[in-house]
């Protein structure tokens, strides 16, 4: 089906579309299709379950943006027609292939996102192409997206404070007595972010008491709190797409020294990680300023995760901050910072905060207090 | 790192294993590197976030059970130590190059999942293979799971049991009252399925009021409900995994003609779906026989989606219930049934229920009445 033109109106999706048109030119490619759907809602607003994105760089004859096309499949036609009115809308069940069928002939060099297009899915590409070449470009608009605009900030901002007000609210109500379930605190949590205004949890909430706090991607059980437990709670917020993302660990009870010990040496650590963030620092070195303090202090092997990770549309994107990681920071990058220990069979610590890159360091989105006695008013 | 072989224990994970060696013999592999996480979880029972597996088929030498190997991260030895007692441990970051790596030597050829590995995923696997093979081979574990086997038709059952507790008790408690929104709706049918049992819903609710309605996919909204509407609400019910998924479409107060033809026009085409369902049928034709119904009517170009789709670990899994679907029915297959017809502006009518082919035809596992002016005591 041949889509029809509409009125463009300008605005926050066409200029990520232009800077991504000047990454297309550096990377010598004609076209680029996208395929990831967040990239897709990134560079559009679109959030249906099926679509695809063909952008097309400027050339003599034509600007890119008026030959870039939109698919997806009959059942969102009404809400593509609603959420990209600036788009020319293509409707096929197989969004990748007829774009690219469509697109062909003057499309030449056509980029592919190789980090998510199948094998399978590649071959069924190969089948349209007659004239044109596909060539691997993974990453280039998650590059992009790993720099945030002051939106995207705004977004972050509220779902982080939809944590913290869940998270002191939930605790100031008596919401961590001994007794009380795992799940029973998930929900409880899950159901203050959404009263603060969030769509719902930005991923599965980990809730882990006890020993279970040995475990970094514990998912909340039957089991009650117990005086004297560790306690970890990893969550975050949903608002408008962005992820928040937040780690406290606190004690059921009163702690024992071994317990105070552990939580000190991971706020050190975080704090050490916190204070490395700066545009131009190489994120390896982020993650070495906060694995050197619990590596000195003898609990390196404990430390079995990276420091932290980008946040925005996805909980996990770029950049990653960890030893192998080779990304340096920008302003304007949103991360995570979330160094842990993890003693097994005892309990764990982890301390995390999702925190924006400005020219001046970084500053917290997440604001809950750090302590291992949570005061409710500090 | 090495892993070290622990007692084996035998079960539905196992016996699981020892069938996909059967479709790996029937295929000429030597083994399979499995890398999605459902398929991993289907065929361990491990649920973490970063694994793969390689089941190596039966050779001369050995059986090849006591070859296959789980890989995953540091974040999850706890876990896989408690998940799969049965079967060694590789702990890697990159789980699928390095259980290659490690299968090496005596592999032959390997299958890799050509539908789920990405073309720079199965580049880094070639560059960890020196003598064996690499083969596409796309949807063996898929091919499996659509079969299910009694417990898994028990949490599917239990899934379905806890979508059909939560709008019926939600109606009874006059949750439909005009002016409720969209998403107060939709949070409320949640919340019920949670009380009864769930671990959570099984995908994001769908509740759409009035015009709203003509959007197949519509997410809820601040919208109120107003007397008159159509409300089409797609939910379902997580437990042990397993997903449901329903729809109902009832009205707030009397309707109008059109809408009570309409609902009656979906409803026999559902009724005709299901009556459809038979092993040995190709889901094809079920697909025509809701389709005609439909068709004939004149209204064949507002129902702009297949019949249905299998479900179980995924909420859209094989066989694919569809005009274009390839698939025949056999016992224990579920499937969803949900002709929709959506009439822009105005609103649609989408009823659906999950199914499981038996011997004698199909069996719904979703028991809500399904009439447009919902009883909650037929």
């Amino acid at each position: 089906m041949e889509p029809t033109r509409p009125e463009r109106a300008p605005g926050g999706h066409a200029r990520r579309r232009d800077a991504l048109r000047r990454l297309l030119r550096e990377a010598g490619l004609d076209a680029l299709l996208v395929t990831d759907l967040v990239n897709v809602r990134y560079l559009t607003g679109f959030t249906g379950s099926n679509a695809a994105l063909l952008v097309h760089a400027d050339d003599e004859a034509d600007r890119g943006e008026d030959r870039t096309v939109l698919a997806t499949d009959g059942r969102y036609t009404t809400q593509a027609a609603a959420q990209t009115p600036d788009l020319p809308v293509l409707v096929e069940r197989a969004c990748a292939p007829a774009l690219l069928r469509r697109g062909e002939g003057r499309a030449g060099t056509v980029g592919f996102d190789s980090a998510h297009v199948t094998v399978d899915g590649h071959a069924d590409l190969l089948t349209v192409l007659e004239h044109g070449e596909l060539r691997r470009a993974p990453g280039l608009v998650e590059t992009l997206r790993a720099v945030k605009d002051a939106g995207e900030v705004d977004a972050l901002r509220q779902a982080c404070a939809a944590a913290d007000v869940a998270l002191v609210g939930m605790i100031t109500a008596g919401g961590l007595a001994p007794g009380r379930t795992e799940r029973e605190v998930a929900r409880d949590l899950e159901e203050r972010m959404r009263e603060a205004g969030a769509e719902g949890p930005s991923f599965d909430s980990i809730v882990a008491a006890g020993a279970h706090a040995a475990i970094p991607h514990h998912r909340p059980t039957d089991a009650p709190l117990a005086d004297g437990d560790l306690l970890t709670m990893d969550f975050g917020a949903l608002v408008d797409g962005y992820h928040s993302d937040m780690t406290r660990t606190v004690l059921i009870g009163a702690p024992e020294d071994w317990q105070r010990d552990l939580h000190a040496l991971v706020a050190e650590a975080a704090a050490a990680g916190r204070a490395a963030l700066a545009p131009g620092v190489a994120t390896r070195d982020v993650d070495a300023a906060a694995r050197d303090v619990i590596t000195a202090a003898g609990f390196g092997e404990h430390f079995v995760h990276g420091l932290g990770h980008g946040v925005g549309l996805v909980i996990h994107e770029a950049p990653a901050v960890s030893a192998t990681a080779t990304a340096t920071l920008e302003t304007g990058m949103t991360v995570t910072v979330e160094p842990g220990v993890y003693l097994a069979g005892r309990g764990g610590v982890r301390i995390e905060d999702t925190l924006v890159v400005t020219d001046d360091g970084a500053v917290p989105l997440t604001q809950s207090p750090r302590d291992l006695e949570f005061r409710d008013d500090p």
